[in-house]
């Protein structure tokens, strides 16, 4: 490709961290969204990527993000929980802090939960349970979003897309692991639908009176539905209730009524559960060997796995670096050059 | 109606526990599968009440259950997980002698979960969620089953239709509960499709060679297919490592080529996730009152929450009592004269 340039993973970590430095982020958040947005653009998923920094700009400048926040552990009475305040900073600052003490939780008493509070969101929940499995422990990650999707049978948005996300740990190569969100589609896809002038497929969404529609601006301005119907809906309302009301943060209807706007990041908590395998399985077979057997019959028979065509980016990048067009080589000089300037 | 009878809740338990008394179970087996089969049956869950009592006798007979098991507590290092050991029983009764622990343990550690090996499986895990709510905790449940699903992508059956069960406290009215198959549906209404010569829905099942199908039959020498697409795939694969392998039990390939038939009740363990919302909380607001005004946003835009129409049935036989019909009582009398010879 002509005009393009080509990173190493590390050479755009520092760009990145940089950028975020400069415009006002302390050492700890700079660091830590800066590892999600390399990660995401590492795994060639663009959406999740340098793209993403000017919304991260964007979201600073209005004032609805602690940058210079300083994650706090909170003593629990309840020792299989770890609580981290995130300070009003972004919820990935406050996961590395509880990280490693949640993983020593769980190797004590076979599983554990980490709670995230007063947190913005930022990015996918992958990066978060990559980092579970790397701990050798199979992790389960929620978050409520903002209200943007109705319950089957209801009209109004109040769910968010409350992404579910798993992983599990597996030997000499990348987890098993899958994020997804718990709406049909993501937001995003029917903001890529509107711009593009294309009508959605059926099912994504009903207008503001509760009818299905395929135009996108109408389902701005209606709600998204659950995937799976009922039941998509019943785990989006289950993630309220654990990773919002159950953990003390807000709910997606909360959210979205403190910041009264979808095009900043919302406000919300994350509930992390760890599991340790050896200790569940506790002498009844290598719980790691036999999930591979399970892996090879679904990939025996032609079905995939899923995450893998993030992981054959992610070992392409790593070998032969991360390749950007000038263009957007430019987009970050000018990041760095204007900071909160660059964003209006 | 003419000919029918009807019993108090307490009568038709009694009525069944003596039936699977007299065919050989002990008390503890009797009581734990007696009280879910009334309990389906007071629920008008017809599919899961007395018309599973027969059932459980052919796989007491096929030599398939340990009859006479008495699940035993194990002790464990990690201190937040219960072990039973079922010992070849109805996983019921195991679970009604973990509860106590599970609760205790989730009491002081946050979150605990109930482990349950060497179990058959019988009915419906509602009922089990439904008992930890009772507890004032939020209850995940999971379990294998037998292969009949195909994996997203894939033809072959690997994956069970693998409930999930989760339920959340509601003080002075019934818990929120659902309780679903992973599968699009239950294998059962396959069979009830096909006993009635109806076609099945689009996208339920894929034939023997992986084509999509609406022939029963040839759904049934196929494969179901999970709900909700890729993410229903995911979240049921999720299950088979989670409360097949984590736990050391059999995942639903390795259920069913021990049993060598879906005729008869298989073998799997299960998981209990036990959360205690107020350790959650910590003082971050009340989790039950802020619960009530999510479920009131749900069923004030015109959705209905699940397990609706099963609590209204409740009250209706808790008040008025279970009515049966006289063909359905002459059953439940051959079947207590009988015992094991009743079957085939």
């Amino acid at each position: 490709m002509s005009n393009s340039i080509t990173l190493t993973v590390a050479s755009l970590q520092r760009r990145v961290e940089a950028i975020l430095r400069n415009a006002g982020l302390n050492a700890i958040q700079s660091g830590a969204v800066a590892r999600v947005i390399v990660a995401g653009e590492r795994d060639a998923c663009k959406s999740h990527g340098i793209y993403r920094i000017e919304g991260t700009l964007r979201t600073v400048k209005a004032g609805k993000v602690n940058g210079n926040a300083k994650p706090e552990l909170l003593p629990q009475d309840a020792d299989a929980i770890v609580k981290v305040d995130a300070k009003g900073g972004f919820c990935n600052a406050a996961f590395e802090l509880g990280l490693p003490v949640l993983a020593s939780r769980a190797r004590t008493h076979g599983l554990a939960a980490l709670v995230i509070n007063e947190g913005v969101h930022f990015s996918a929940l992958w990066p978060e349970v990559e980092a579970v499995t790397e701990q050798r422990l199979a992790g389960l990650v929620m978050c409520p979003s903002y209200a943007t999707v109705a319950p089957t049978g209801g009209s109004k948005p109040l769910l968010g897309t409350n992404p579910l996300a798993f992983g599990w740990p597996r030997k000499d190569r990348p987890p098993y692991v899958f994020d997804f969100a718990t709406s049909v589609a993501a937001r995003g896809e029917i903001e890529l639908h509107r711009r593009a002038g294309k009508p959605l497929p059926e099912g994504w969404a009903v207008d503001a009176e509760g009818h299905p529609t395929t135009d996108p601006e109408a389902a701005l301005a209606g709600a998204m539905l659950p995937f799976g119907g009922h039941k998509g809906s019943a785990i989006s309302t289950m993630i309220e209730l654990l990773a919002g009301v159950m953990i003390g943060d807000l709910t997606s209807p909360e959210a979205l009524a403190r910041l009264g706007t979808t095009t900043l990041a919302p406000s919300h908590g994350e509930l992390i559960i760890a599991f340790a395998p050896e200790a569940f399985a506790a002498g009844r077979g290598d719980p790691f060997a036999r999930a591979e057997s399970l892996f090879d019959q679904i990939v025996g028979q032609g079905a995939r796995l899923p995450s893998q065509r993030r992981f054959l980016a992610r070992a392409k990048s790593e070998s032969e670096g991360i390749v950007l067009t000038a263009a957007e080589i430019a987009q970050l000089d000018r990041l760095l050059a204007l900071g909160l300037a660059a964003v209006t």
